[in-house]
């Protein structure tokens, strides 16, 4: 049911300089299916994460961060990454740290690597313990896979509830030369700030230096997904890493704001939106893309409660699934997103193109005919003008269907 | 599909003396149903309010606000009370209060008081505008209606969504006599903290002092209509009125922490919960009824975040539906609740008395069959041990089907 969402052509996927990927059927939940991806890197990569806000947090995300807490003290470098699906690796204490750190230490004695130079990542099922012997069984096989031009693949190894994989590539020019990005993604359920449930590499040929990698991520994090929302719901696993293996031969990135830098976080935002818009459009029982574009607001930080309130709402979502023009559940998320001082009678709604409520209420030249057409689209937008202030944001999120509560009723059968 | 929730008889609800109840059907939003109620109150009633925190609320919300605040002033008191369903009034702009205090100045007129002593109710669609002239005809025949043994028909005349009425009294001995309390709530969806998408109107003929149930109504709004969720939506309609008529021979209640203000609000209390859990047990497609029972946290706000991410969460949500056992999904809400400093390995779950999960992970005794037996139930508490602090909350919620979805992708065909 995923909204305007084509698979990835392998062909449009272009291989980054530097970055291998190998995949196997470890079985790990499901037999037959490609749920092990390893990523080997070149010593000269710089590596950057941001990771899931959760509180239970996965045991792969604690030794992601301690491994790239080392990589911005000066003391690693990242040379591998590991990611199964079928398994979070998550709410299981101490045997799960443990299982994470063997995961690594496995992969880093076939690479010839440290431990620490591995990234391990998890997604599927919380609160269960990872078939270890599987995975591990499955790392010789995807080791001999390892070749540059597998990202095709590599998308569909890290999906679960996915319907489509996610992958797309850009290039661009810096200083004459072309560089080129290519990312993957997964999720579509338990999708919401702070990380979406969601798995998502980007790795570039660029030469980029690790603090500007570092603010390249956050940034783009936050425009992408972050700014996205299926449910609500905060996954233990999200996960969000970029590469930059230094192949091309193109200038080096030294700043967020060179020529360079504007130029390669154009690509890396325009590619990360993509990838982020792409998971919300697979979303779980999704059959409508929603864009929510707050602006007006006196600071970034009560644009996004608005987005998030009309975007967590299920009654606001049904409406949306309905195609029913049922607008007043948008005016009431506005009203309880959390703006203390909120003057609604200053608030101004779009429906696309169709102003629907304007100084408290309903705008007198709304027709509900004119909401109705806009509702069956597959496609709307949600324009909320605060007029408060100048800050602005733009979110996305999916209808809320019959097929949501299916998926999820029936996930672990 | 309401969770072991039985109609309310009418021989069970005690008339309060001095409160009369008119019912009609004004054929606001369809023809042939109850959707009109006018309380009218006796000169010495106690009137005392609650309303909803959403910022785009309802004109007849702003109205009662007003009417109460001139109460609390000492300069008003209040003589009546009328609800319609069908139109919620919100979202309406100027018009809206226009409409709502036309409704009161016509029902002040007929009834001989003035028209800011009438608080206004409106429950139903957003956005669009009263059907006045409709509403205004049907408050003779309310008038003529109202008797004090009425408060049946009244749960039923101010219900939505709702597939059962909801009604019930208390009766407690003070200093020997005996006084009575009566209440009626609606409520079925769009309900959320911070008052619940619902109306609640509890009536004693106890004699209590404006002040004391001024701080009556907030302890016990706490306890029970804002300790409830079931789709994280609160309302723009939000209302819980508590009345006193002074009528009963029992003494005087001038304080909370007497023997006869405890006697007062104990009985109170669980009324409005009650009443409160009926609004979850009827919950839109509610297939089960959940408790939250959150403890040892560092403070109530903590322990609120906690129940109402468990309680918000579609995906734990959907899997109580599907009664699958998978609990990790509850561990992830925990972990997403808001808490920073959270410490997940100090935690321990329960699922009634089934240890789940405990040091960070799954309890090594925790059997899934333990697990899928209690999910199979139609009652079902979670346990949450923080062991951070003493605070500890009890919340309410309801699982997520496919019903759900149905009733409010349908609700205003």
């Amino acid at each position: 049911m995923a909204v305007n969402l084509e698979p990835p052509l392998a062909a449009n996927l272009k291989a980054i300089a530097g970055v291998e990927l190998g995949i196997a059927e470890a079985g790990i939940r499901k037999a037959n299916r490609r749920d092990l991806l390893v990523l080997r890197l070149p010593e000269e990569a710089s590596v950057a994460g941001v990771f899931t806000q959760n509180r239970f947090c996965a045991a792969p995300v604690t030794v992601c961060r301690e491994n790239l807490a080392a990589v911005n003290r000066g003391e690693n470098t990242i040379r591998a990454l590991v990611i199964n699906t079928g398994n979070a690796n998550a709410g299981t204490g101490e045997q799960g740290m443990a299982d994470a750190r063997r995961t690594c230490a496995e992969l880093a004695t076939q690479l010839g690597i440290k431990p620490t130079q591995v990234l391990p990542f998890s997604t599927g099922v919380i609160m269960e313990h990872l078939p270890l012997e599987r995975l591990l069984a499955g790392l010789p096989k995807a080791i001999s896979a390892l070749q540059t031009d597998n990202w095709h693949a590599a998308a569909h190894a890290i999906m679960t509830t996915d319907t489509i994989a996610k992958a797309a590539s850009r290039m661009v020019e810096i200083g004459g030369k072309s560089i080129t990005l290519t990312g993957i993604s997964k999720g579509a359920g338990m999708i919401k700030p702070n990380m979406a449930t969601m798995l998502g590499f980007i790795a570039t040929d660029a030469k980029v230096s690790q603090h500007v990698l570092a603010a390249a991520i956050k940034r783009a994090a936050d425009l992408s997904f972050n700014s996205i929302t299926i449910d609500g719901d905060t996954s233990t696993n999200d996960s969000f890493i970029l590469i930059a293996t230094g192949k091309a031969d193109a200038p080096a990135i030294t700043g967020l704001h060179t020529a360079e830098g504007r130029a390669f976080t154009k690509a890396l935002n325009d590619l990360a939106i993509e990838l982020a818009q792409k998971i919300v459009r697979d979303g779980e029982g999704a059959t409508k893309f929603i864009t929510l574009q707050i602006e007006g607001g006196a600071d970034d930080d009560e644009c996004r409660k608005v987005g998030y309130a009309i975007g967590h709402s299920p009654l606001t979502k049904t409406a949306f699934f309905a195609s029913d023009p049922n607008l007043g559940r948008i005016l009431a998320a506005i009203g309880y997103a959390g703006i203390t001082d909120l003057d609604t009678s200053k608030i101004d709604l779009y429906l696309d193109d169709v102003l629907v409520a304007t100084q408290g209420g309903r705008a007198p030249s709304y027709q509900e005919a004119d909401g109705a057409r806009v509702m069956k689209q597959s496609e709307i937008t949600v324009h909320v003008k605060l007029n408060r202030g100048e800050a602005k944001r733009t979110m996305w999120t999916c209808d809320f269907s019959y097929e949501y509560v299916k998926i999820n009723a029936d996930y672990r059968s």
